[in-house]
């Protein structure tokens, strides 16, 4: 007889259940036997204008050195991002998404009999990366679907060594101001890491939303994490970005594998950082859907949860699950958030003014509304 | 006063170096001042033969869902991997590279306490991923450079979780046959993961190196890992792959990001796979390649090692640093290894006939033979 291998894993990693991501649509096209064309989905808060031109030359133009390994050091997207955001290139982690960045934290810095605290409807992976350390996840109980701020900081104890925090947060589009992130970060205990996830700041920074980067200086105890799948469109490629002190950084980098960021990633968010015109258009088609998606909602008598990010969280006011199946027959994928404690919402991306329109009509179908 | 955040690190990450790559092209060319392509770089075992134009075309297909996230389940590349080496794509794990396989391994079955097993002068990257996790790495002495199998069976103990062998391996090239790869799975203790390395396997598989796929169905804990950076061309995308059982694999998968791999990497790998006629290029051009670099060696009364990879360790005699510092001053990369306990050797890389004649001469000249 053989050994059991499942039963040989790590304690946590044998508790994982895997990420369950949107749902791809060549995969529901398999499934109803439908053109992917036809398909409108909704569900992984990706940005729909389609790709940035600059981007895509950049890709282009980095074609020929496919059989080299990508620049480990990814000398030229760090300095990018050091001259865009005033911060040192010593204080930068880059990430096979910013996925890559919660999960080096977790591997750096949590072990069992260590903590880290996070809110409940929060990202899946905060608690994913920290059970499969075998570290304790504590999720502590939201606010009006929001982070509990003071809840959060009562939670932590001597064996915390990580809190995450997201703003605005993923799935439910909350977030909190600049004051309460001062408040906040001026009483976590100075050796436990803040990790800000800021995936969606790029929807809503400037007067709607705090930079976390203006608290860099004052708390070494601060990650401020980024995205380029969002807002600069690269979902595909993979590149996420840290902001920290040096010696955090420092720690990351030697956790991460050498060549995590690949070489089309790189050159393509070299290019996106420099498109402020598709970051421009980006947060205006955001802003426009959002608006749409809420007159929609208003029309229909339901009721949501206000975002500042790239989706909107909206209350069934029954339970989800069938409702999401009889848009998935109407061929529009949308996210159940069941798992995250929110069984009668579905999370809606925002698509474009057709997209949104074509989502809206199923679900006024699927509702008996139409 | 604020927290040391290199303390607080877990005790293997504090003692981690980060894995050294082969200096890049556009690195040397900044010191130096002189044009990119002027460079010959033959320091990290890249096909010098550029990259498959089918490949190219999967890419360009592909750029039009750069907003969207990968298919994380990989489904097609699982089905080509599947009908292409006859293993159950319930057996197959995907990572960001073969290095991710790797981590996954460590990540899921390591823990301090445990410990791995692993060969002196092999790849660095088993060392590393062991040492993050916290547990023992035993580099067990070589015999002429290669594998003491023997050895390593003797090394394994009761918390002995994983070895890692490699076939051929990296630096050195060496490799076993069938046979003493059956001997060695029998022996190895059931409940001890096998990690076959197959990085170069491409290059000479067939009558001169054995089929690890041969033995898993016999050995539910071995796990077969290869990559799509050598002969395939891919590099710079990031694409590895480990057959595995079923069980082995749902536990990799469970540790996995979710999107790990990305798009454009699952489009080219996809069309790599199918592409044989660029493999028989790689392969072809490797065996002259090597056969130029062994003959340029024994002008230069150098010795080196026999190898099956895309690389060949050669022996300056003396210690090598002050040599590579002079092909870096002609504008040659190559590998020094001595963090492979070789101060004597260079790992070269096997170029296009004018990159390695380009080498020679460079080294002939630094060696004052010229």
């Amino acid at each position: 007889m053989s050994c059991d291998f499942l039963a040989q894993a790590l304690p946590g990693v044998q508790k994982l259940s895997p990420y369950v991501p949107g749902k791809p649509v060549d995969e529901l096209a398999r499934e109803l036997g439908m053109a992917p064309a036809s398909i409108v989905k909704l569900a992984s808060n990706e940005n729909p204008l389609g790709p940035s031109a600059k981007a895509l030359d950049a890709i282009r133009a980095e074609l020929a050195e496919l059989t080299r390994y990508p620049d480990g050091n990814a000398f030229d997207l760090k300095q990018a991002l050091s001259e865009r955001f005033g911060v040192a290139a010593t204080g930068i982690t880059l990430g096979n998404g910013s996925n890559d960045i919660l999960e080096l934290v977790a591997r750096a810095y949590l072990a069992p009999g260590y903590n880290a605290v996070f809110s409940e409807h929060a990202f899946a992976v905060y608690p994913l990366v920290t059970l499969a350390i075998g570290a304790e996840g504590r999720s502590v109980p939201a606010k009006d679907y929001g982070h509990d701020l003071e809840a959060m900081l009562a939670a932590i104890d001597a064996d915390t060594r990580v809190v995450f925090v997201a703003n605005p947060n993923n799935p439910t589009g909350t977030w909190f101001d600049s004051e309460a992130l001062a408040r906040f970060l001026a009483r976590v205990p100075e050796h436990v890491l803040v990790v800000l996830d800021e995936a969606y700041i790029e929807y809503a920074e400037g007067d709607k939303l705090p930079d976390g980067l203006a608290f860099l200086a004052q708390y070494p105890n601060l990650i401020v994490s980024r995205t380029f799948s969002k807002a600069y469109g690269l979902a595909a490629l993979r590149v996420g970005y840290a902001f920290s002190s040096p010696t955090v950084a420092d720690v990351l980098n030697r956790v991460r594998q050498p060549f995590n960021v690949n070489s089309l990633a790189q050159a393509a968010a070299c290019a996106a950082l420099a498109d402020s015109d598709y970051l421009a258009r980006s947060r205006a088609l955001n802003d426009a859907g959002m608006a749409q998606l809420e007159a929609g909602f208003r029309d229909l008598d339901l009721k949501w949860i206000p975002s500042r990010g790239n989706f909107i969280a909206v209350d069934l006011g029954r339970e989800a699950a069938p409702i999401n199946q009889g848009l998935l027959q109407e061929g529009v994928i949308v996210r159940p958030v069941a798992g995250y404690g929110m069984p009668t919402f579905l999370r809606v991306s925002i698509g474009t003014e057709a997209e949104n329109a074509r989502f809206l009509a199923a679900l006024s179908k699927v509702l008996g509304r139409g």
